[in-house]
């Protein structure tokens, strides 16, 4: 989404899922201005967030769309059909898709040509760059304090942590950048690798990259988008080389307050967060060590005072500094960055 | 290499490397009937583990090849002018071409029509196989005991170790299986999916693929190649993603004796065995714990006093057997590993 580009989200099915519908969620809340529309069948006329909910890509022209995001991951990271329904309506109205799933609409044998014949643009969020390789310890060089956000498990709200200390540090006057590591982050950002879609041995080569830009682009404070989690079962490899590859300074480990185990993974539990901050602590390169600074929770479902109650308790059981900088604000996590950092 | 398969081995420049011609040594250990000549101008004439060394392709056809194997690394994992001019030369003189860097011939704007007009194949062992997905838990349910082996640093012996393992288990009757995860491997064994190529986010799932698979293949006893190493500053994303997606009952962790630094990684140092036997138990899935159960020491270019001092230290530091497999056999590790098992 380029600054100021009016949007129509595809969120068909999903526009009420907190999980599959994270990259909605996060364009709703920091590009809300420029989202006109959400498409979802089974919500038709309702609201969300103050943006109306249509049913289908002719009930969003109304509102005047130039590009359409998708904004749910659907099952497996691939279109169905319904969905490839929606993709030809959205081309055939002249709008540019913008899609941050591992399947690639550019290469698509049929929506290529229909995107050509209409002049619209296919914007795959997760291409990696050309000339992506390894790292090479260029990242060590990086004149910038690095902040990684890590995690219990996936869709915790490590991107949004990142955010709004951003967004933070920046009201307070800091030479401050975000740094986009997946399709959402990139949405809203205008820019960043997706390092889950890249070749597997280039993961920390892009992490490096990513910080040395963020650097270029003037990031004196740079707050690298997490991904995935070191337990989790499926996608701890991308998180460690992130990790390794990003070389933080600083941890801030994120935690949705009372899960135990590993969503969409029955039988892996979520250690205490006491072990978590020990072992991403342990895991640190020997060359740049990192300590988790302070811990953020989402407390999102729960009462203000059960919320209050369990971001103390998780203080208490880390010696940490803690709280939920959406219904918090960021400042108190902020301020324990600061304070950890170098 | 197809079984049987005449090959010449391309090492330009580098058949002496141990670190760069890993491919090469790994095929002329594990498949030297197949291999009649070695190509390296540098060493013209020589003999290397009893194969003539040729200068060019041309003086590699008198020993009759039909393929031509990829046996070295080369910077950057791209192929440079000099060795165009060696792939051409064999495509015109009719040999197939195995390559195994991230380049993918067969994709080649030059090389791929070359090649289809000589009707010879163009085959890249590092390419992913199609339909590869994020890690879905089934790895769990493969009915076979797995053993990973992890490491101090790439290049230290882990699939020597792994194939070691495999022919003792194999020939005391067990119904054992080499699990091939990196293209030297794959050459070998002749399958097998190169993990640092997939896209990152599908390495645990290419990694459960890989144990489903050698169990389909009859494996009850599965020995996984490891890859990189968990304190490598550029690799360990594709380590930890193979380690939890491959589910391992027991860990071999191998090591090069002396060894202090990451090889290529100025100023990263490798943490002690016992600390590094600690730190792997530590990384591995509530849901899936794995031991140490052993340490393989490389101690290749260290006397025979020398390396029997070296190996008792290890033992002692870290309270488990260990043993240089290539040196004094791999029955001594096979043990341990046996008795580690659940």
């Amino acid at each position: 989404m380029a600054a100021g580009e009016r949007t129509l989200i595809l969120a068909e099915g999903f526009s009420a899922d907190p999980h599959y519908g994270k990259t909605m969620r996060g364009v709703l809340r920091y590009r809300r201005d420029d989202v006109v529309a959400i498409l979802d069948s089974t919500r038709t006329g309702e609201s969300d967030a103050g943006v109306p909910v249509v049913g289908d890509v002719e009930g969003g022209l109304a509102y005047g769309p130039e590009v359409a995001i998708v904004g749910v991951a659907t099952q497996g990271g691939r279109f169905p059909p319904e969905w490839r329904d929606i993709l030809r309506a959205c081309i055939a109205k002249g709008l540019s898709i913008e899609n941050g799933l591992h399947e690639m609409l550019a290469d698509d044998s049929e929506l290529r040509p229909l995107a050509d014949a209409a002049g619209v643009e296919l914007r795959d969020l997760r291409r990696p760059p050309e000339g992506l390789d390894c790292a090479t310890g260029a990242n060590l060089d990086v004149d910038s304090r690095i902040v990684l956000t890590v995690a219990s498990d996936c869709a915790v709200g490590k991107m949004t942590v990142s955010l709004e200390l951003d967004r933070a540090a920046r009201e307070r006057g800091l030479e401050s950048l975000f740094v986009p590591t997946g399709q959402t982050g990139i949405a809203i950002a205008g820019w960043g690798i997706a390092v889950d879609a890249v070749v597997a041995d280039f993961i920390s080569g892009a992490a490096e990259q990513l910080v040395i830009e963020g650097h270029r682009r003037g990031g004196e404070l740079l707050w690298v988008e997490g991904q995935g989690s070191l337990v989790h079962p499926a996608y701890s490899g991308v998180t460690l080389g992130l990790y390794h590859g990003s070389v933080p300074h600083v941890l801030v480990l994120c935690h949705r307050a009372g899960s135990t185990e590993i969503e969409g993974s029955p039988g892996h539990p979520i250690p205490p967060l006491r072990e978590l901050v020990e072992l991403h602590e342990r895991m640190a390169l020997p060359r740049r060590p990192a300590r988790v600074a302070a811990l953020a929770l989402n407390t999102a479902g729960l009462g203000e005072r059960e919320a209050r109650e369990v971001v103390a308790a998780a203080s208490d059981e880390t010696g940490l500094p803690a709280a939920d900088p959406v219904r918090e604000g960021a400042d108190a996590l902020l301020d324990a960055v600061l304070a950890g950092l170098p």
